[in-house]
């Protein structure tokens, strides 16, 4: 079971039985658009402000995701989530009128990665044949969170990223699907220093490469064992970054690595900067990119690395820096 | 291991190997204070700001309970850790120089039991044999986060409670100890609809009858079969409520019931209002006060229910009403 320094290998792999996934106008607009399961176009979800719209793609991706496994809410023995809010207060308001025993988490972007984490590693231990893990982000209430209200009109610099409005949920268990849950890596904070809160791409790469190169070494692989090798929200700058870094320990993951945060816009047509980012990004892409291209076969076996950024308005007001966080998760065509 | 609804009880129940605790000036005068590890005076604990002083307890609670168990923080598979600021920022910067891969939680001031409930399921699926479960909270960080800077002196209702500068550290694993983690009732989300977060206590009873009972349907016991059924920090206000409400459900409570927040201050002499709450109200009391006793054999077997509610300034401010949730602790003498 255990594996290595960091990581869980599953000897009975629970599955990834179903998913669910949410996103706003720009989302639906982008290159994941057309496999998404819900948009709206006024990214209010019929909500007066941007928390409560927030809230609603949560519960809405969690009843998707149940809908589509025919299984009721009943069913469902614990839930994992988180968001980006002071307080998970999008979880906390939307995952309320489920009524299922709940887990709150903050990874900041990585919360999809430490959910899938966390609900693989409690099916795995027969606490439960259905568990859901859900995320959740919102340009709208992120922009007010993190920087300004949106009708400020902030300028942003090329380095930043653009905070997916989106969530995705991710109904794990033990009824056999096509894609299975192999193993997990949790992530250690790695901090470099870095104190630019519109670089975060760069502040997670740190992260990113210590837990796919714990991961290699745990399981006793390299990205040769990898369909793919997948980041949450690393964006162009991040992304470097990390080959970079990879490569000062020896791995090549250039031809294996796609990034969530590059995925699910058109960053030529769609002015999104460095990327996508926020914890709906890597899980609106896990649902609606990765897990069809797992379930269909095309793909064996792919590393899911959400990344997280840890920091606050508060901790950026003191001056400290800004450590990242990341968590792997083996995901396997079965 | 399933037990009815939403409980688990482990059949190789791991062991609360060894705690920290680590509190401020005020809590060092108060009846717990000759019971603590460690004390500060000034409540900075050598750093410029509370946030970084809160992180410095969590990472000095941490320390102590694995001094006690003499452990090496490389020997601490995963880590569960949370705290009351946005983006659980005391917890981030507090555990990252203790290098542990960890998980980020938040569960306002019922985190301490869902880091012991994870880290304890943790344990029991064989995913580690010391894993560590910590939360934190700070009387000036609080203020500033959820209500006024302390500079501001704000007056307070006599309903408001007083947030614990504290932090309490658990080394939960498969060594023997006298006390160990028979089971968890984990709670979910309840909301009667109250919106005064200066009455919190309110607030959360009902989220704390609703696990009590559960945990009572789900292993076929009452309050007889409890030493004591300790809640985290209902208060003055949220004490009689729960009695209230656990009374129409057939369960007399008062007998039984201890109350953290009302543990740890002496309210006569330390102006404290309705009782103590926060993160580490329920972590300083369980590791300086209810541990002890639970070692020494004094109680077999005790509830231990820790209280949060989930409220941010921004739901505050958009009128949102402040849920409740509780999970609880089966802890028995061995």
């Amino acid at each position: 079971m255990i594996k290595g320094k960091q990581s869980l290998s599953f000897t009975q792999a629970p599955f990834l039985i179903s998913s669910g996934c949410v996103v706003g106008s720009k989302e639906a607009k982008g290159p994941l658009g057309k496999h998404v399961d819900m948009f709206n176009t006024d990214d209010l979800f019929g909500e007066k402000t941007w928390e409560a719209a927030e809230s609603t793609m949560q519960k809405e991706a969690c009843v998707i995701a149940l809908g589509k496994a025919h299984v009721e809410t009943e069913e469902v023995r614990y839930l994992f989530g988180g968001d980006l809010l002071r307080q998970g207060i999008a979880t906390s308001m939307g995952v309320e009128t489920l009524q299922i025993p709940m887990f709150g988490l903050y990874g900041a972007c990585s919360t999809s990665g430490e959910a899938l984490a966390l609900a693989s590693m409690a099916v795995a231990a027969g606490y439960g044949s259905n568990l859901l893990a859900v995320t959740s982000s919102h340009f709208g209430s992120a922009e007010k969170e993190f920087r300004f209200p949106l009708g400020y009109a902030n300028q942003r610099p090329l380095s930043a990223q653009w905070t997916v409005t989106g969530s995705g949920a991710f109904l794990v268990g033990t009824a056999k699907s096509h894609v299975r849950v192999a193993g997990v890596t949790v992530g250690k904070i790695v901090d470099y220093g870095l104190k630019d809160s519109q670089n975060m791409g760069a502040c997670m790469a740190p992260a990113a490469t210590d837990t796919i190169v714990q991961n290699f070494i745990d399981f006793g692989r390299g990205p040769e064992d990898y369909d793919r090798i997948i980041t949450g929200d690393l964006g162009k700058i991040g992304r470097t970054i990390l080959w970079d870094l990879a490569e000062k320990k020896g791995y090549q993951l250039k031809e294996k690595h796609l990034d969530c945060g590059l995925l699910i816009y058109d960053h030529e047509k769609q002015d999104t900067h460095a990327g996508g980012s926020g914890c709906g990004c890597a899980a609106v892409t896990l649902s609606a990119y990765i897990l069809p291209k797992l379930a269909k076969g095309e793909w064996k076996r792919v590393l899911f690395v959400p990344t997280g950024a840890l920091l606050s308005t508060v901790s950026f007001n003191e001056g400290e820096s800004v450590p990242g966080i990341a968590h792997g998760i083996v995901l396997e065509h079965c």
